[in-house]
């Protein structure tokens, strides 16, 4: 036996073990080529790498390291007596080789695959294995199991609720901070709408990064469902809930690789909103030339792959398809972006209109959700409850549920944009003819989004503005010297905007 | 800057930099997320995994801890003041993202992969996207691409020959150990052949396993230059010689895994074999129900792949598909293989038979390329070269070059068969019906072969053997009291033999 040990460590995604080479209990040799060991005591069992250690003031002969997050995840005390063994391979891997064969799986084998990815029993080089595999193909059959597999395989979120509706935009566009305006004016009707949103991965702000300039977004689930029994709305972040874990795991395989499939979408999607327990969602696929979508034609291949999948898993889904050729609103970043917002829920002249008009017609679909609207009427009402001040209303009562960063004035952001500002001019006379979203956001997360909540662009003209050489196109706003040298720099090499 | 500090902590393949939390040159959590970083001086750079540590004992704030292979790699001295960057992501995996996609890369593409492969740049889960995505399609003219990446990116060996031969089998059967036999045969002959082989990875012996039973077989490059000038032929490990380094990171994967296409193995093998310096090759495709190929079509698709990028690649290639049912000679581990060997070569009446015809049908076959002998005749010079003693002597020889593990006796073994001794009995009277080469792969191995060197099987009868109840089928020898029981109680829960 060994004694357990904690080591200062901090391994990120990785379990990992250290034993002493010296070890007199264990040959420490034989275990060095193992893929993982099996840490155990009797009440629990860990999967972990196995690193060996030569200095005895680290690790003593008979004792066993782990790293931080490690022994946080056996959860047993320092000194507690543990073995360790040869970890099996998963016999689930037997399904990935046959996928990478070619062949399709059945719904049995993809829980297997799945329940292994949640147990932590695979390594990233099989995750990634499995996914490269599936991106190669997957049957719808495979898509719905997918789904339903990485459902089951985490917590779901119980509303006791007649309709749960929800909005998710597939995404790719900077700005477009919609949720934040849908979930009040939603909330402000009465429908329930918990909006579970996710933190930049790539992007320069999550929904999650710009709502935390006015609220807290880590809400603990009892406080969540008082909110929505009171609020009907809340935007908090969704990733400590544990639903659909897997999505998570996978998510951090494909980010990286860049890949992203029309099947591996739609499981993710949708895998998320019926772990939320959502019941009706509305699905917002943006198509444009620097979108993730760039033609109708696949555009309208991943409505079909959602709606065979929300057909089946007992969703009611309806999916807008809307043009994307720039971004949306002026704001790239988190307070920025809430700057805008705001000025759609107030009604402000100069609210921008892209932003306004967008917000109000996928809020209209939503509410188009309420078997007590009549039919198509919900656009109208969703600007009534703009026009009336409740939407901001809403708001201001789900900031202060979720807990105000200015409790003496909750619609106050916590944050100002940021004061180094470089200036993005024309280089001719002429007519902005594109934005281009990638090198946009790009240049955003240069300028320190999300991190800094102030950093970001803001715009000022669109695709058919006519502008003079020298005219601004867009302010670039940075907190840090290092992040404003980086940033302007690249925006002055390629600014994201065509001018002719 | 930093300061080097060496840790001394193995972590295996994997190159790990460590780095204060509290470190006051940089922010140690904005690297947290980074998949590597580039750790420099103004020398040399070195690309590593970060960790965190939260212990001054173990690091300082100011210092920068590297892993004992990374610190080797780096090759500085402790004290060294390093800097750290963010290591970006090497271009070429935009050409697998293309390949997850379904696109055809050109060379170009492809040797940018492999030269980032080499310089460890792709982690492991990249080189399995890459790997997995090509096992889903490679073009006839990406596997030779492929191929040339793999020589160009390692060391190349120059014989100064008008013809290098060599032979190679595609592997998947127990025992068969005709290397061993060919090479002197050849070398008497007076054909240069250097055989550089492999030491098992998943099969109870590599041949490089089996000759290290005779001698040594990690012989440095200027050595080996003077055995081949001298003797004609050596068998010797290969793994040190930087012969398409590619290729073993690549079967680092492949094997875990446990996928092997035929576009993989053609490119594994030929670019091997190209930097090893053969212009001619035999290769031996053994076909059987329970070999790495099973039918006659996938044998013939193989032969094809073989022989379109040896033309391209100016190797003259030939190729034997064998008939593969059962293991081939007697014995199955190193010291039992030696012996059927050595009964071969010294014409003993007992000589298992089967070895003995295929390892002179391939001799002959390889003895068919030299232009000085009648077309045919290679067979008949092969068995002359045994039965005059000739390819005795020449083994002898090698060994004795290669630096023999008895030097009075050459040829004697330097290991017994284990002696703890298990006889598998037959079950029922009847005839053997089928024997399962991959059952009594796994069962040698369980024995504790290769690492034991008298460890494995004795296999007593083969197919179409009469047998009677009670009598013996096979001996399993172990060195290991463990190793015994498990490989015992697993023989007589599975034999691997059917007898009917």
């Amino acid at each position: 036996m060994l004694t357990l040990k904690r080591l200062p460590i901090d391994t990120g995604h990785e379990n990992v073990a250290f034993l002493s080479r010296a070890c007199t209990v264990y040959h420490a040799e034989e275990f060095q080529s193992v893929p993982k060991v099996a840490v155990s005591d009797d009440r629990t069992t860990l999967l972990a790498t196995l690193n060996l250690v030569d200095d005895p003031d680290l690790l003593g002969p008979d004792e066993l390291g782990l790293s931080e997050q490690a022994f946080r995840q056996l959860g047993r005390p320092a000194g507690t007596r543990v073995t360790i063994t040869e970890a099996p391979p998963p016999p689930s891997l037997d399904s990935v080789r046959a996928k990478i064969r070619g062949r399709a799986l059945d719904p049995g084998e993809i829980r297997a695959v799945v329940a292994d990815v949640v147990g932590e029993r695979y390594s990233r080089m099989e995750l990634a294995a499995f996914l490269v595999a599936s991106a190669g193909f997957l049957t719808t059959e495979e898509v719905l199991a997918l789904t339903r597999a990485m459902v089951e395989t985490g917590n779901r979120l119980e509303w006791h609720e007649r309709l749960v509706v929800d909005k998710h935009c597939i995404g790719g566009i900077p700005g477009h901070r919609t949720s934040m305006i849908v979930v009040p004016i939603v909330a402000a009707h009465g429908l329930p709408i918990p909006k579970t949103s996710s933190r930049a991965i790539t992007s320069p702000s999550g929904t999650a990064d710009t709502m935390e300039v006015l609220a807290g977004v880590d809400v603990p689930m009892n406080r969540l469902r008082d909110i929505i029994d009171r609020e009907r709305g809340c935007i908090v972040w969704g990733g400590h809930m544990n639903l659909a874990p897997a999505d998570d795991r996978m998510i951090a395989v494909e980010r990286p690789l860049g890949f992203d499939t029309p099947e591996q979408m739609v499981a993710s999607i949708l895998s998320k909103k019926l772990a939320a327990g959502s019941t009706h969602l509305l699905v917002d696929i943006p198509v444009g030339p620097t979108a993730k979508v760039r033609s109708a034609t696949e555009a309208a291949r991943l409505r079909k792959l959602f709606e065979y999948v929300a057909d089946r898993t007992g969703v009611v889904l309806d999916t807008v398809v809307s043009d994307a050729s720039e971004p949306v609103g002026n704001g790239i970043g988190p307070v920025l972006e809430v700057r805008d917002v705001l000025k759609v829920l107030r009604g402000d002249a100069d609210a921008p209109r892209d932003l306004r008009d967008k917000a109000l017609m996928l809020a209209g679909r939503v509410l188009d959700f309420d078997p007590g609207l009549r039919g198509g009427a919900g656009r109208e009402r969703a600007q009534d409850l703009v026009d009336s001040g409740a939407a901001l209303k809403a708001l201001e009562r789900i900031v202060r549920a979720q807990g105000p960063v200015n409790p003496d004035d909750p619609l106050h952001p916590g944050a100002a944009p940021a004061d180094k500002v470089h200036v993005v001019r024309s280089p001719a006379d002429g007519t902005v003819r594109a934005l281009d979203c990638e090198r946009l956001s790009a240049l955003a997360r240069l300028a320190g989004a999300p991190t800094e909540k102030g950093a970001g662009l803001d715009l000022l003209c669109k695709t058919g503005d006519r502008v003079r050489a020298g005219d601004p196109l867009y302010r670039l706003h940075a907190a840090l010297d290092t992040d404003f040298r980086t940033a302007a720099r690249a925006a002055d090499a390629a600014s994201g905007y065509t001018v002719a």
